[in-house]
């Protein structure tokens, strides 16, 4: 299972893997894909360089990229009290009634408050430029938009590869235009943000329109090697693969870190169907693919208000996200995740999740050709 | 391009065609697919029947195939005065000034008012099965869940498989221990009455869960070689295609059917992109996917009521599809599509659309191959 993509970036295999634990990432890349790190829950740009470090030291020197999030739109910017300031009470309100009635616990006495994601702004998301750069990095990604055209410019100067999201045709021509090296097609059926062009149309669509300009990476309801070569057929040369890492055994952040078995969020993602998720704007104001839980529905009831723009609803919730987060119940879970979910069943190891998707695709390959052939 | 519902059908390519054009379904047969002729507009079962005897002269002998909708409710039957009477006040003046607002002229004096698609009722498709089951069909289809079990024991008593849509794995499984023999998985993205999970998740999922039970068909978005090349890749061993006849030059139906030249409904697909469909419950009461144009936009008003369950909205809007259908702007069309809708560009004659499907598809194998090779 070789494209064009893995001589471009020295890899094995043409999965990208996108993901916001340092342990997943790595051991993408150690199994032959390519590794990004998700940023956006780096603050503070000190601990996005610790956890770079570590990167540097246990990928085997194999290659890894970085996924950092700008948005198109400049939003309004200044410390979390200025935006704080700018959300309603009614919202506010809202959020408490529904965690009580949850029966999510407050946070412990003496915790901070959280900030939101201050990676969704663009004086945080340059940061994380500045400091990705000072490693051997071999992408940078970003899941909303095209990076503004001076960040391109400088990645390019390094000689580090630019790729962005796209969840329709005008994205990925405005990305190339923009000097974007890889366009990332993302259907419907993806997790978090997403449109509503699902990959079996938008794939071949956005091969078409960028043609000789990019490369192409399918994103979307991928988890079997099946999929990786329904997206080859597409035309992709490769595939972007996200929410199929979180059930890896290797996936352990913030209060799963620690300990031992599935965490909640994985108990929740384990029990689920691809029909138990939703397409809503309560994760960040824009879009997003959730797992479909006690949580958004309380969100979708005729006496919800409605998200506000981002980045302010993130930091509307950003409080309740930690304390579901705390508490213990797989039913009370905000987490992004694509359909796919479906088929995430058990826990394994990445290396494990790899060696089915060469073994599948290598599977189809014979299909498809079994019926070239006839 | 040849799997083994090829040898059970004694046709040349996989790709099975449902169309309620029995010009563009004889086509598609005589090209090497198989046609299905769509029966849901024959109120008449008389008309059926002469349809039918005029396919078993323009077919070459090859194998054609009819669908019947039957729904897996049986719902209120009675005739078209009675259930009249249950449509509210509200939803006729809803539909009569949207049609004055959006410049849709009346019907002509003297045509008689439309009864609604009757096929939609038992007792209708049940007469449609009869008539069929008198002619040489190769397939009885029904788009809305299983057919009832005596419908299925009809079709196999005189050797004619059954094929039923399932937009999730319980419809799939529920149509196998019914008895069906071909299940048709249709994403998201598809045209008509369809479901929430996009196909590059759905096909796999329902190809596993019928395992050697029945066969398996990937509908939703296709319209090209290389997605027929992905849904073999994902462990379809056919597609079945509905959309993407609708801009072949075959396709000739009601108004048009004297006319030269592309139709209303045609000039407005040709000018849609993938991102102009809507999911919506207007068309018949439950939900399916129609071109985005003023008439769905009138429906998603905060004024609009409701739409009506099937089989009252149909009644409700048959006038109203009439007078559409009558008027010469294609911005008010009433027209089921899926999202590949995007792709239907020119109109071409059908056996133009198999060739790039049989080229196209041996393109993506090449690929695939290549890719399995390195």
């Amino acid at each position: 299972m070789r494209t064009e993509l893995c001589d471009k970036f020295g890899i094995e295999y043409p999965i990208f893997g996108f993901t916001p634990s340092e342990h997943v990432a790595a051991a993408i890349s150690r199994a032959g894909g390519l590794g990004v790190l998700g940023c956006v829950r780096f603050n503070d740009p000190e601990e996005l360089e610790a956890v770079l470090v570590w990167m540097d030291n246990n990928t085997d020197g194999k290659p890894y990229g970085v996924d950092i999030v700008m948005p198109a739109k400049v939003p309004t910017e200044g410390t979390s009290m200025d935006l704080d300031a700018m959300i309603p009470d009614e919202h506010r309100a809202f959020v408490d009634r529904t965690l009580n009635d949850l029966g999510v616990p407050p946070l412990a006495t003496g915790v901070e408050h959280a900030a939101g994601v201050l990676g969704w702004l663009h004086s945080v998301a340059r940061a994380h430029v500045d400091v990705a750069l000072r490693h051997p990095i071999a992408l940078i990604a970003n899941a909303l938009g095209s990076p503004p055209k001076d960040v391109i410019d400088q990645a390019h100067e390094r000689g580090v590869p630019v790729a962005a999201l796209a969840g329709a045709v005008s994205h990925a021509r405005h990305h190339v235009e923009n000097g974007v090296d890889i366009v990332i097609a993302q259907g419907y059926e993806a997790g978090g943000h997403t449109g509503e062009i699902a990959s079996m149309v938008l794939v071949p669509e956005i091969v078409d329109a960028v043609g000789d300009d990019a490369h192409v990476l399918a994103a979307g309801g991928i988890g079997s090697g099946r999929q990786v070569a329904a997206a080859l057929a597409l035309g992709a040369q490769g595939v972007w693969m996200g929410s199929y890492w979180l059930t890896c055994s290797e996936y352990k952040l913030g209060s799963a870190a620690g300990s031992d078995g599935p965490s909640v969020v994985q108990r929740a993602l384990l029990g689920a169907t691809s029909a138990d998720t939703v397409r809503t704007r309560i994760f960040s104001g824009k879009p997003a693919r959730l797992l479909k839980t006690k949580w958004t529905d309380a969100w979708s009831k005729p006496d919800a208000p409605s998200p506000l723009p981002m980045p302010l609803q993130n930091i509307l919730v950003s409080d309740a996200h930690r304390r579901i987060a705390d508490s213990s119940d797989p039913e009370v879970v905000a987490m992004p995740v694509g359909q796919i979910v479906g088929r995430m069943n058990e826990i394994r190891p990445v290396a494990d999740v790899m060696a089915e998707l060469v073994s599948g695709f290598d599977s189809a390959a014979t299909r498809i050709a079994t019926a070239a052939a006839r």
